[in-house]
């Protein structure tokens, strides 16, 4: 629309896209109003706007994913996560706990630990999708009630995987960021159903998804009014078996030019080894990141899951002085 | 078990495994009963068992999977889907039809052609998992009473996708073998949904799935109680673009050797070309599948979904001429 | 050219190219000769021939392999090797042989028993090129003696790989084939020198090599001059770590419809594992190889070199004997 | 060798090590020397050095790679490029310049302009390895003369590719570090060459090479006896096809463990993108690099190679600003 349209002149398009039967997603910024019509031949459809006063121009979007390019939204996104902000210019967001929520005390620990350092939101696996039936399958609901305690206690926000949909509801219920597995990066049930839910995703890329089929993923939970979408790279799977997977880097300034997502990055998932953590945490944010997702343990050796590749207390804290070192340079650069 | 052990002499030795509080499984040979006895460190356990009558000897199964092993169970499946059998020395089972369902007069006429050809089952999505939200998924229950509408017309079993855990009963009221798809193959809680449905299951191997993995998904169906699961190799994600996939035939003869769970080779998907699609499938019964997918449409070019990976009547002739042709050399080699 | 076309035509439009500065290739069919030029404009300069008597029609090569491709040439290349012949519609070779040449005495056995089981080639390595600088590196040129003695011995012809362009001169005075392996596909300045010496030529695919890249490879080969070049799939690096690599037969029938060159197989390499050998072999040819390079030892548990992929005496029978009872369908299969 | 060991008792392992038939190779730190003694199966002869005095103790390398490995050297080694250092403690250093030399105008121009700009290397391709034998192949020793020049008027150091061993001489007369391709990573005669010619080589990372087989080949040139090998990790190739390959920064920490030689990261081929360059430069300094390979031409839309990678002077500028602000920060964290 135009920097002068009026309310009822987008309200007129707005009615004319659902006569035509098509799909709309307002986007509101500052000084300008943009109708997203949506339909795989949307475009076809111009000529029926053509009278309407107030549009300036009918652009199409020529991406498969609509919703989440830079071309239906030029700003970057900043989701809102209970006031901590990832995203844009934002300060980088640090998201640290245990692989999996494996008692209380642990829990607890840890985060007064990363809080105490900077982290801003607690991660912690309450549902654990693992390879084999036979191995430790998370605590559940059990695990889920820990977290919030663990947020009551330290201000933290809380993310946490869901892997059904029919725990959707629950998980939301305790948590403030739903995380999509990179497993689960496809099962667009799930996504469909995170995307009902309102609360801020998480979105993994799955280990050996494209980085367009990873926006289409995103632009499931987009579309079912679910704006709040965070992307998270973790790590792809290549011929490389000296790392557990291969973080893909590049992939960070690549998603920033085609989508407004704020992007994420877990070296610890991605490295499968902890002594890696900390360098290629420096890296994602050089790269352009707007948070880190890392595991933290009380006591990785002891770990129910993936202690080789969870920091201890110690290794946290270099890691967190690194970062805090490098903030006001990379800010600076990264922002740019 | 050793060759004379009495029933009560295994019911003891279950009597003691349940108050272990291990979980165990029976699998009676011709000759010989085995008792499978499940758990992270069961064998650590065998002591218990020492003193008991009719026992011949406790081995450890090394593999992480451990139902689907050819530990476990050396003589090979057969899976029987009303009366057509899939694997050990079974003739190769050709199961074909559209990529999606997309109405009755074209499924109808489909089935009847390949029904007529020699194909057993009929494939069909009605679920389909599109990697865009704006893509064709599939008509839902309508298209499985069509699918169960094809089967009245023609005698062959009806396969098609399930993909999420909410729809498993409703796809298990209208088809005889449950197919989970690439994507879904670490979708745990559908696997363990169609574990407990009971009826045959189709497992396509994951696009970036190890053989291990894999293995270690089928044993999620397995630990549920359903021992009729075929195995799907479909194509690998690679750095070759040149196809659609990377049909990875190294996999049949390997997977044989680790599972006696029956192999079939899906030649559409795995190379996106339909002129591909025959050498492939001749190529795949060389290596040793027992079964086939393989994609038909009366009309390719108008086909909402995979058309240029599908076969026209004509090309699915010739497909089917050469495995005839081929069928009696083929079995007597693939069955060694 | 047209049908008409004399002999004084075809060098006018030879010389037309020559005084443009750009190169040619006389191809000579049946019924038709075909004039290549070769330059990145060439098609640029089309006008310059239109006046020419006997051109019938003037067509670009949109491939960016030229000489290679089955638009440059329709009709399937049969590869002479002192009258074994390999492509078209010929009888499918087998090239059978150590990894690596160890002595007089292994080598005379093994090709003797190979010969007599219908292997018409000797494959051996005199050079080999190791991943460590502490591996046994090959005989050499006393490795190269015997296999020309093998020569004589069976009258098998001899294969052998070439390393490096200055070993190219000296292992031509010794072979019948000159292998290019996975590893120096893309060594252009060996390529070059191997196509200038004239030799029949086996080209590797490169492990991590699209299609198109293998084309290219061939491309620098055939430019020199050299026609009788065969191209090799041995297996691709994947993340699949189960087999040593995974042998794409995809590649079989794609390459076959871009390129006339003959395409053969090589089961050893790509699997890494002897039992994967024989399916895996029969499966290349139901797929449409025109050869196959098998790796047999003696006594495969001593061998100095890739003892796990190497078939014994038992093995290696057992897979011919299969080839042949395949043979008549599988000929008239693969030849449509 | 213990520290009081005597230069004689130092000679008398030595002439042991000879004596046996094994390869030896001195390192010499500030206060103690080790003798690595090499050979397939060398410490099985530990007995023989059992009597011998000044030795401390006799310690296996575990490892594939010896010469490479940081159980052989556990300092970090420091490439001296005529008084450029590489690798350590040192300062980053920037190699600059464009894909290919195209002539004498347009690389003295870019040399000016990245050695103002705090460059300290100037790359730039006489022999470019292309995968087409009708692309531009280079300039060959025309351009290593205007390199030569390059370096006259600028002062920078100048490295190049050299792609077989007859040019190996050539090259060495003309350029300050021998580049071997990703192309020719495993081409062994070429690696053995660099190694004897004792110039600093620059080993790019094949492109899809693990980091065992990547220290094997540096391997190869150490062994030779030429101990300065600066590692270049330059994107592997995988499923991604969204950039040109995948920087796999993971190696550059990883490697940093297994191995005491500099390594160097090449973000231009590793993207293909020109945009991508400058933050993916910035992360490879966050991980650990030693150095930069990066593509710079006065005008990329003109370049013969590799335009779309290429940063224009403008581009280069911001990149080195970046990397300068966070000089002191960086220094301070990658050293540790």
């Amino acid at each position: 629309m135009s920097h002068q349209a009026t309310e009822p002149q987008v309200n007129a398009v707005v009615e004319r896209v659902k006569e035509i039967g098509l799909k709309f997603e307002l986007s509101r910024g500052e000084d300008r109003t943009l109708v997203g019509v949506i339909g795989s031949n949307a475009y076809a459809y111009r000529e029926a706007f053509s009278h309407l006063p107030g549009i300036k121009e009918i652009i199409p979007i020529t991406k498969p994913f609509k919703l989440a390019s830079r071309e239906f939204r030029s700003a970057d996104t900043v989701v809102d996560v209970g006031g901590v902000k990832v995203g844009g210019t934002q300060d980088v967001v640090v998201m640290a706990g245990p692989c999996s929520v494996e008692g209380e005390e642990m829990l607890i620990e840890t985060a007064r630990h990363v809080a105490a350092r900077g982290a801003r939101m607690l991660r912690g696996g309450a549902f654990k999708p693992r390879t084999s039936p036979y191995s430790f399958q998370g605590l559940g609901e059990a695990g889920l009630k820990m977290l919030a305690m663990a947020r009551e206690e330290t201000g933290l926000r809380v993310v946490s995987e869901v892997v059904t949909p029919a725990d959707v509801e629950l998980c939301a219920r305790y948590v403030d960021v739903l995380q999509v597995g990179t497993r689960n990066m496809q099962n667009y049930a799930l996504l469909q159903e995170v995307g009902r839910v309102g609360k801020p995703v998480l979105l993994k890329r799955g280990m050996s998804s494209t980085v367009e089929e990873w926006l289409l993923a995103a632009e499931y939970v987009l579309s079912q009014g679910n704006r709040n979408v965070m992307l998270c790279e973790r790590g792809i799977r290549t011929f490389e078996v000296a790392t557990r997977f291969t973080l893909d880097l590049n992939v960070i300034p690549l998603a920033r030019e085609l989508t407004h997502l704020p992007m994420v990055v877990d070296p610890s998932q991605a490295t499968g080894k902890w002594s890696l953590v900390r360098p290629m945490a420096l890296a994602a944010v050089a790269a352009g990141a707007h948070g880190l997702l890392v595991e933290v343990h009380p006591h990785p050796d002891e770990a129910l899951s993936d202690g080789a590749q969870s920091l201890d207390f110690a290794a946290f804290d270099r890691m967190m002085d690194d970062l805090h070192r490098m903030t006001s340079v990379l800010t600076q650069v990264a922002a740019k």
